[in-house]
């Protein structure tokens, strides 16, 4: 044994690469054989064009093991300290209820699912998500809701944009309540100034004196009253302008809702529903308004409509509103939502139910009364009348001192200018936080007793013509589920109908399904990321500091930029920074007329969206045949622009799935007329180790973290959208208003309503770097090797639509499905659905060209499962030629009817195919079948009958 | 709004209480309307005698919240301190891979499933298990392993009993080496007592002086060192004695194996396979044999078999063995076993791979031969001449500076007599920890540098003669798993073919699958539990200690008893330890002669197992008609006992589910015969807050605190089996001898391996009561309603077999299908396998009465489910009656078939009722459909063909 190998023999360089890759050394070499290359370098030669190749190890520190790399995350958590924050403005401190968090928030069941495009296998996330809307439904009093934005301020912003968009008035100006959150003041501003709105910030009772087409109102305001906002809405009604209201989710629970008080959009944040508040996000927002704004409606709405046998089954309902069908001509850029975050308010509605919820809702109100009589008989003095949670109090002189018994009794207050101080209480508040609370405001010998002021007529908080009259929650649903047991095996219901990455590959192009690993997600759980105040004072949050600041560190790294802008919270939320950053660099230098931006005609869908929204006039240059950007059209239009250039928006590798080789050429011609460039980040992840955006010409470029970084999808959000920048551009991206970005005027205004945007999921991208290290290269390449791999087995069966150098493609790449359409009837929509009784999610569908599919396997899938997909693609197109062939009638085959379902086994089999032909053609579903909750759900019956609460019970029968 | 609730009017009492319980309030009352009674109190005082009554609250701390609660344990984590502990003698630090941590461990999809008695829904959990058993059989080198037993120290006196039964020696003596684990050596000292074996520790250098049975062997043993079995094999095999090896399980990955070297048995602990050391436990101890001796092999092996179809299936070998089966004539009482974490270390092998381990392996053996020639080249003079990972240093007259050393830099070293000290390395450990051994035993000046010894020629660790030249792990499943993405759908595919309390109420009769509430099971993860090695100096464990005294204390609340015994890791270890006192009790009053156990025909099977190992003879004593204990024949057979009578066990309620009325007056006949009372507390739900064993006559009662407080099954463990016991008993209980418990005369020698048995789990059942307080009795309430609406909605169609006072039955209730079994042949076989296709578990079958079911619902059912299963079962009798009416052959019908399966569904379909009739016979079925994995399992043509390793993967196409 003395020949035993040594330490360093048996030290694993990277062991959790490894884990992270899909296939181990031995199959990357036999897929490499497969495609007649010796190694992974030649394959990376041949595919990445050499003028933009990063040809040296990334400069990062050496990778960590999983366990060293959460003991030096746990070193940071040790850092932040958890004070009692009583700061309010939009976060509170809240309990999820731990069936909540151990089955939904920390279950790769839930959080690796992919956003519900195929709705077959989501009937789970969409009926939570379903839950999600009828509880704003019931709680804003309006009849529509949808299933959550990225946070209050943008939902604000995007109620602006609707309200421009719907309302009969002629006013270019929206009013909002100088009391409303300054967050959110601020989002408005960085977004009127993109739409070329004028935004007037004033008291209300100023309203009348302003022609608007709008106006945003706070209920309770920033500083806790509560107002009667009827007068208001009518004023704004008699000038045919909206009347917006954003509203506080558990005051609505005791209050009138504003749609009873005439409110035409409602909206506001749901995280004090069991979501942490996690130093500012990610939280989900919720948005209601009345029916006739629906097809304005931003974001995503579920709809209930049916399947092919006739049953009940939800989806995404008028998905033509969405920004990737009207482009240019959208309203709004939104995307990804914050589902995994909306189905925890979901479930904490459901787990309490109607009562529950009253009782945490006036429990709270009854300590805040408390609280203001307590301090009203010491003689403090109430600035706000009328109130739910939250006080704002006039100490004068003393502000100072009772701020340092807070400190010392580690309790944040909201601090306010002349001698003002606000307090908010949340659920997690009682007796005990209210006595500490006179202790610190009236020093330990006030006397006061809890017991007897709860026997006293107290104060009117809440005044007697808002109190809530109209029930909430009567659903079934929030009233079945209420003991644990029966919780918990109503998630694992929803959970089974639902295919997430925990049960198969999703081969989603551009969206990056890669693993989200266990010790990834652990530290977003962690009380010490999970449970800090967004507001709360720099010295409490220092672990949270030194994290941010390494990730940006390390993201420069990867993308070669100066500087990185962490507030962005999702990825079309980071193209709309970058186009404000570049719209204000322009205007520095006295070039405002720079507004011209331009698009290749195979963009996302966000691109032209995020360009309308930052005041851009967007001009499509066109892709020459094989997909690339056509070089002299660019030029053309580039020039036609002249002085009026401002960007160009590109994705790289393109989306059509190709390193096109012009690039850096493209970039020059833009810089050269005076331009900017705003690369795309979607397609990171076939950059990483590989290229850099910044050394390739970009000027600025958003990050996916929850693609290329492994934040998982969650179902279709949360995500992290934040910017890499050049220097000349880092003087003009967000800062925030309550929290100013060190070294940024803090004018700049947000983007974002959390100054880092979604922070507590930054952990996760934090551990796949750390652990990663300069080995990240590796990861792009298997990715790379992956693609090429599919494209190679698969090309005989399904011609691949576009290829770059040597024929190869990048990371994803594109099977065009139109000449067998053309053959056969059978479409691309047919092939994904069919895909599912082999087991599969379907590839992304029709984009970024119509009639295809884009396939992206990441560097996560084993070459098994890679085979397992080819199988079933090869399968499926021996099905397609027995259509072909007449075998089976074009309207009636296996591709026809997928998906498949207990419902087909259980009615007559009259079919031209066998039942497990039908149900379970390969060995691997008959293996490990997963059943897809409906048939083929019937989206124009949804939309042509819009419902979008829950149904009745019986309607699943 | 000034009339809004005062605070104490918003305040719930119990919070956590209506999570808890399954029925509401109003849904409590519609069963009370069933059953004719007003109230839940009504109902109580018809059912539970009034003799026995305990009629005032548990003086329990009122109900905490679940956040107060999870706040104030993570209190007590606090006061105990992560130390770096090197302690060995069986326990390392190891890292539980995350995947697997979050998948398994803290999945309710694995924790709350029962264990696989039926087989057609525990296909997942039986794979894993035959992973556990494949990877011991490797590694231990011998043809047939278990599924795990409760420790190492357990599982050896578990291998003296089996050698005692198969070896050819008459002789009555067994040895052990004097170098075994001491905790080892205690636990054969106990077991050879009850069984009247003559135990002999010395020295292996004197073994074949000794005429013998067999002989435990340690390998390594305690101190390290690393010996060639052979020739002590040689010499019990020449005495036809057996040679069983307690090995160390990651030792073996580079030793040859024992079974190699000769061994008969061997057997050790899977802790260091993933398992936190936990303060002690649990931890699946594995147990290898030869062929020969497989039906001798205590425990539980799972074996392959194949279904109604033909097609490969699991399930639990050669049941016959099982004490159940042999009752006073089995060798060994073990019942539950470690499955979740036998699971994990099945898990982490499959995780790892052979080359894996071995890279883990060597690399602690190589840090260990670092540290070795470091100190070595010092002058500290090292006492084993071969180890693996474990030095014994003799450090002299410098003990005591060097402990004081390793104090300083928080690290635990065995503690040794004579100037002796031992250290052990693992797989947690690094560069850093030997140099911190360095300066620990060197002083920081020592100049070593282990870059410099790892290029050294080492002195040999392994002689060659022992080094491992077999291969492991071969099969396919330790092979194809290694991405993380692969590791996480494996898990996911094995759960999903199980049913769990997740998906489903498990209606087990005698085994009480009641809710484990997430928050109960949140702590036992934290590392501060997790962590801590059980024989960690007692200033680094008080937040344990602090914990078991709280809770011990509200144990003996509930029972009455004046003290517990936290040893017994299981139930039947629980009895097998209350017998022990007892015995002792008698000896100690020179009543050695009284040995007769009288135990009622209706006990479990572990009472006579139990008692037969404690050295008892059993004397059966009848039941009358009603299922009573017959006053008359107990009478008779204590009498007949006379000064030979030793005890009593009984269980309370009887297992037939009743309150027998005469319990006190069986109690009082056996304690004035000068017997003890042992009671049974399988059916302790139904006592809490209602009786107490220690008012109603018991000297002494196991609870297990996996049925009445919450530790989840596991899938078949861990359990817990604490003991209460009344003053006069104290003295002779269970110590420790590494761990003295304080009051006890250190030479009690001990049931388990650790302190305090399965500490780590404790919290479990600490947080239920913290949660429940006083109102721990509601559950009892609801438990006895749920059983007798149960009844009074199926008596109709199924006869209740057995009732007590006004017709009610306890909290658990036997269904007789005796009588339509012999009307139309369908069995309870037939109707448990049926249920499956309705979505349930089936209740307990034939116990304690042959041919009948027992249903135990517990409280925490709803009544939704409750009715749901009426339902079921309603649809099932109906199914029958087909059956009897001649529509269905008695052969050929649903209940005969069952359970269906998709291979059913694939299949041509030619059976005499409908597909839909048979897959999908219920609504909830249609909407939640749940696919048992296989047909119905073929256990004798398994039991014929027994082999119970991982089967070839073809086996499954």
């Amino acid at each position: 044994m003395s020949q035993s190998p040594s330490l360093s023999q048996l030290q694993e360089p990277n062991p959790f690469l490894r884990r992270h890759l899909g296939p181990d050394a031995q199959e990357q070499q036999a897929m490499l054989d497969t495609l007649g290359v010796a190694s992974r370098s030649e394959l990376i030669e041949q595919t990445v064009p050499p003028g933009i190749r990063f040809n040296r190890p990334l400069d990062l520190p050496p990778a960590l093991d999983e366990q060293a790399a959460l003991a030096k995350l746990a070193g940071y958590a040790a850092q932040n300290q958890l004070w009692t924050s009583l700061i309010g403005m939009g976060y509170h401190a809240t309990i999820t209820p731990t069936v909540i968090l151990r089955n939904v928030l920390e279950n790769p069941g839930w959080y690796t699912a992919y956003t519900p495009y195929q709705p077959e296998i989501a009937q789970g996330r969409l009926e939570a998500l379903l839950n999600f809307q009828q509880m704003v439904i019931d709680l804003a009093g309006l009849p529509l809701a949808n299933a959550s934005l990225l946070d209050e301020a943008t939902a604000a912003a995007e109620a602006m944009a609707l309200a421009k968009r719907v309302a009969r008035s002629k006013s270019n100006a929206f009013f909002a309540d100088e009391h409303c959150h300054p967050q959110t003041l601020s989002v408005l501003k960085t977004r009127a100034e993109g739409f070329g709105f004028e935004l007037i910030i004033d008291s209300v009772d100023n309203l009348a004196s302003h022609q608007v087409f709008g106006a945003l109102l706070q209920y309770p305001d920033t500083h806790g009253e509560v107002r009667d906002l009827r007068p208001l809405v009518d004023q704004l009604h008699g000038q045919q302008a909206l009347a917006c209201v954003a509203a506080d989710i558990l005051s609505l629970v005791v209050l009138t809702p504003p749609g009873e008080l005439g409110a035409d959009v409602v909206l506001g944040s749901t995280q004090r529903f069991g979501v942490p508040m996690g130093y500012g996000g990610p939280h989900a927002a919720y948005f209601a308004c009345r029916d006739d704004y629906k097809r304005a409606m931003p974001g995503r709405i579920i709809g209930v409509s049916r399947d092919a046998r006739g049953n009940t089954a939800l989806r995404m309902a008028l998905q033509t509103r969405e920004q990737h069908i009207r482009r240019e001509k959208a309203n709004s850029n939104i995307c990804t939502a914050q589902v995994l975050l909306a189905n925890i308010a979901g479930f904490y509605a459901v787990y309490h139910g109607p009562e529950g919820l009253q009782r945490i809702a006036q429990r709270v109100h009854r300590l805040t009364f408390i609280l203001a009589a307590g301090l009203e008989a010491k003689g403090i003095k109430r600035l706000n009348q009328h109130f739910f949670d939250t006080l704002t109090l006039d100490v004068g002189g003393t502000q100072a001192a009772i701020i340092e018994s807070a400190e010392d009794a580690r309790v944040n207050l909201r601090i306010l200018g002349r001698g003002h101080l606000g307090v908010s209480l949340d659920e997690t508040c009682d007796e005990a936080t209210v006595l500490k609370l006179f202790d610190i405001f009236l020093g330990v010998d006030h006397g006061l007793d809890i017991a007897t002021l709860d026997q006293l007529a107290l104060p009117e908080g809440i005044p007697g013509a808002l109190v809530r009259r109209t029930p909430i929650l009567q659903h079934p649903v929030f009233n079945l589920h209420h003991s644990e047991t029966e919780m918990l095996r109503y998630l694992k219901q929803l959970e089974n109908k639902d295919l997430a990455l925990n049960q198969s590959m999703i081969p989603l192009g551009s969206c990056t399904m890669k693993l989200n690993a266990t010790s990834e997600m652990i530290p977003i759980t962690w009380p010490e990321f999970a449970q800090l105040h967004p507001f709360a004072p720099a010295a409490q949050v220092q672990g949270y500091k030194a994290m941010i600041d390494e990730l940006e560190a390390w993201l420069c790294a990867i993308t070669g930029f100066d500087a990185i802008c962490m507030q962005p919270n999702s990825g079309a939320q980071g193209e709309y920074a970058g186009l404000m950053a570049i719209t204000r660099y322009h205007q520095s230098r006295h070039q405002a007329g720079r507004t011209i931006c331009l698009i290749p005609s195979s963009a996302h869908g966000t691109n032209p969206a995020s360009a309308q929204m930052a005041g851009m006039e967007v001009v499509i240059v066109e892709c020459d045949e094989d997909g690339n950007v056509d070089l002299d059209d660019l030029k053309a239009k580039a020039r036609q622009a002249g002085e009026r250039l401002s960007c160009l928006m590109v994705t790289y590798p393109s989306t059509h799935g190709v390193y096109e080789e012009g690039i850096r050429e493209i970039c020059e011609v833009v810089h050269q007329l005076g331009g900017q460039v705003y690369m795309d980040g979607a397609n990171l992840n076939a950059q990483v180790g590989l290229a850099r955006p910044a050394d390739i010409g970009a000027d600025v470029s958003h990050m996916n973290l929850h693609k290329t970084f492994c934040i998982p999808h969650g179902g279709g959000g949360p995500g992290m959208g934040p910017i890499g920048i050049r220097a000349h551009l880092k003087p003009f991206v967000a800062s925030h208003p309550v929290v100013p970005v060190p070294g940024l005027d803090p004018n700049n205004s947000a983007v974002s309503a959390a100054p880092w945007g979604s922070a507590s999921i930054l952990p996760i991208s934090w551990m796949y770097i750390a652990m990663m290290g300069p080995q990240l290269a590796d990861a792009s390449e298997v990715a790379i090797l992956s693609a090429n791999y599919l494209a190679s087995q698969l090309r005989d069966a399904f011609p691949v639509l576009y290829r770059g150098r040597n024929q190869r493609v990048a990371h994803e790449c594109i099977f065009d499905l139109r000449p067998l359409k053309a053959l056969t009837g059978i479409t691309e929509e047919d092939v994904a659905k069919r895909l599912m009784d082999y087991g599969f999610h379907a590839p992304t569908m029709s984009f970024p060209v119509p009639g295809t599919l884009m396939v992206e396997p990441t560097e996560s899938e084993s070459k098994a499962e890679l085979d397992r997909f080819v199988e079933a693609m090869l399968a499926i197109r021996a099905e397609i030629a027995e259509v072909q062939k007449g075998t089976w009638p074009a309207e009636d085959n296996p591709l026809r009817h997928a998906p498949h379902t207990l419902a087909d086994v259980l009615a007559p089999w009259n079919r031209p195919y066998g039942l497990e032909q039908g149900i379970a053609p390969s060995a691997h579903a008959r293996q490990h079948k997963y059943w897809p909750a409906v048939n083929r759900v019937d989206n124009v019956y949804g939309d042509r009958n819009l419902f979008c609460a829950c149904v009745p019970v019986e309607a699943y029968r």
